[in-house]
């Protein structure tokens, strides 16, 4: 089998980690398989070069940050590529240029636009174990540039897609995809197997374990994940099409975003054109909005709710401040103290009652729900912060997801 | 003008020190020069990669060696690159090559093949200062090679060769070349010029002012250098053809190594080729000698004496111990408590009793020489290594050195 194995900067954080995943390394080259290698920065590394940064100027050139935050993971390849070959494993390291991966011109998040496969195919055929740099490539121009936080995850899923691998490992310090976050519900179970339109909703819900940009890569070539932890030997966690299991649960997972802001404009007077004009005004502003309720108060005067990320709200405030004047509405409410629990799964397609499941459990705890959104495969409630945490338990708990996935099929 | 100035390790230690240097590169584009920097590693960093890489072998492979420690002088360009654009000067970073210098595939010594002008050219050209990671280039399958210990001199010199510069300035943290290192003759004076073999003859004597390659290369493209202290506003050295002075000096400086081993093959029969082959036995193994005795002694048996690098010991003993052998030699002798002392001078061409006073200063002080060499413009002394630095002083002073050079002229 070809496999792109990618380790992320908790599992390369020193010398000795490094070591020990050229040996882990080492071991699946020796079961007959070739491996692609992506490595992340080491540890925290990349928040010291921007530190660095930081004490010279306030506003630095996206191409000089990203030609800077790139040497980071250069650091790491060399050295794991000399780790292979101490192990016995001829390697070498690759630059994301040297690999191949071009990208945009969007410093900082760059988009990759092309991959040639020549350089490493012609390395797995030499004999020698590629070891690439994550989150960078280089511009048509040769300009270095990276792809945004958690770009190493896209670099993986991206040269398995173009190298026909067979499976694409990503490793980090989680042992793959809970029911919820572990650390917030001590009760999640691990999961086996999900769908990539699962992981797109509990990415975008503010579950880290792989960047949303790559998930959805993968499901466009069809790159099968496996997210596993790099030092524990846990089975993991893998994302592909559309698993096949037995009898699907109407829920997977829960997930919880903190960083939520809800925006209230109240008392608008109704008449058409109104929410086009508002949001519009917003999307002119890079400021994208999620939920929204629109209700008819007394009067035929209108109260328009939205939510936000929570790190928009300076950006948003004198937007929504010039809408409601020109709108004549009454008055505007701001709230960044709200939050968002979610309830994923593809299972729920087609399954009457989930929704009530979810509103009975947060209504039995007490909870109330502020704003509702839902998807095919998604129900959304925002609540109060503080309230949060109880909130997903108690919906990981109406599910039955605390329990083996066995008991949740007769749940349903 | 079109200047190249390099700055080494020590003014780019810190974000601080980056911050000063780009202020100062401001204010000489102010005046309406036009500036290729280039710069090394910051501070003791390629320490820090060289200790990470010997935690995971003892063996690396070369092109991963260089992949790594090219990252240093990465990091120290783009953020020097920030901090100009924060000063108002619009800049772009460049790795070695991005700036078009295609080098051997020496890994760890790598010598500069070409290089492509194009790229710094159309920047200088667009008002952009460009700023070169030195150390560093690129072989023809683009695989990053390094220069070795002080290749960013080279890198320096070669672009100002390359570009046309009429000056490559090199910034450190010396105030330039001295009489003798201050650091053992406080009596040492500034130099304000010197020929490129007065330089040469000193670089290779352990003066760490410039890389001797690179003052090489700087004879060979006619490139004018001028070396001084970053920090401190003092005049510094030019390094060029044939100083213009009106009445050189004897002697220009001298210069002490404290790293040389001497080898003695006492009691070789005398006959035809004993002294091609051993040193051609030690060229075979890479070790280069320097002062060579041979002295007949009683019944037409030879001494043959050498120094070597102090480092080169353990891998010249059993050669030279072989080389006994077969020659049927008496004893060995390998003494590792010697030191070099030179005096240096292109003034010495032509000037009788220059070497008659070096001796003399030494035998008034009472230190015996043990060998002696010399070269057009230099006279070397071997001489124990407890008396090396008195030795030193003490030509020094021979030669008015500690006084202006108004008054060494009248003392020849």
């Amino acid at each position: 089998m070809l496999l792109v194995q990618k380790f992320g900067g908790s599992s390369v954080a020193t010398a000795q980690h490094i070591a020990e995943v050229a040996q882990k390394i080492q071991r699946v080259i020796e079961q007959g398989h070739q491996v692609v290698v992506v490595a992340s920065a080491m540890g925290d590394s990349t928040d010291h070069l921007v530190d660095l940064a930081s004490e010279l100027t306030s506003m630095p050139a996206g191409r000089e940050m990203d030609a800077l935050l790139a040497t980071g993971e250069l650091v790491t390849v060399a050295l794991l590529a000399m780790a292979l070959e101490q192990h016995g494993v001829p390697a070498r390291s690759f630059s994301g240029a040297q690999a191949g991966i071009r990208t945009t011109y969007d410093f900082g998040r760059a988009r990759i636009e092309s991959i040639n496969p020549g350089p490493l195919r012609r390395t797995l055929a030499a004999g020698i174990t590629p070891v690439v740099a994550g989150f960078q490539g280089a511009t048509a121009s040769g300009d270095v540039a990276t792809l945004g936080r958690g770009g190493s995850d896209l670099t993986a899923i991206a040269l398995a897609g173009a190298l026909n691998a067979d499976r694409c490992e990503i490793y980090s310090d989680v042992a793959g995809v809970y029911t919820a976050d572990p650390r917030i519900v001590p009760d999640a179970t691990p999961l086996s197997s999900l769908s990539y339109d699962e992981m797109l909703e509990l990415a975008s819900q503010g579950a880290q374990v792989l960047q949303t940009q790559a998930v959805e890569y993968a499901k466009g070539q069809q790159v099968v994940i496996h997210a596993r932890s790099t030092f524990r030997d846990e089975p993991g966690t893998q994302i592909e099409a559309e698993p096949v299991i037995p009898v699907k649960p109407a829920v997977t997972a829960v997930a919880l975003n903190r960083h939520v802001a809800k925006v209230g404009l109240m008392g608008v007077p109704d008449y058409p054109g109104v929410a086009a004009y508002l949001f519009s005004s917003l999307a002119q502003h890079g400021i994208n909005i999620e939920l929204v309720i629109q209700s008819v108060s007394h009067d035929k005067l209108n109260d328009i709710a939205f939510t936000i990320d929570e790190h928009d709200v300076a950006r948003a405030r004198p937007v929504v401040e010039e809408c409601l004047v020109n709108l004549k509405g009454q008055a505007l409410v701001i709230d960044d103290t709200v939050a968002k629990v979610s309830a994923v799964g593809s299972g729920m397609l087609g399954r009457p009652g989930v929704a009530a499941t979810v509103f009975q459990a947060l209504a039995d705890a007490g909870i109330n729900i502020q704003m509702i959104g839902t998807s095919e495969i998604k129900i959304s409630c925002i609540v109060a912060r503080k309230d949060a945490e109880h909130a997903l338990e108690q919906i990981h708990k109406a599910f039955g997801l605390d329990l083996s996935q066995e008991v949740i099929e007769d749940t349903f």
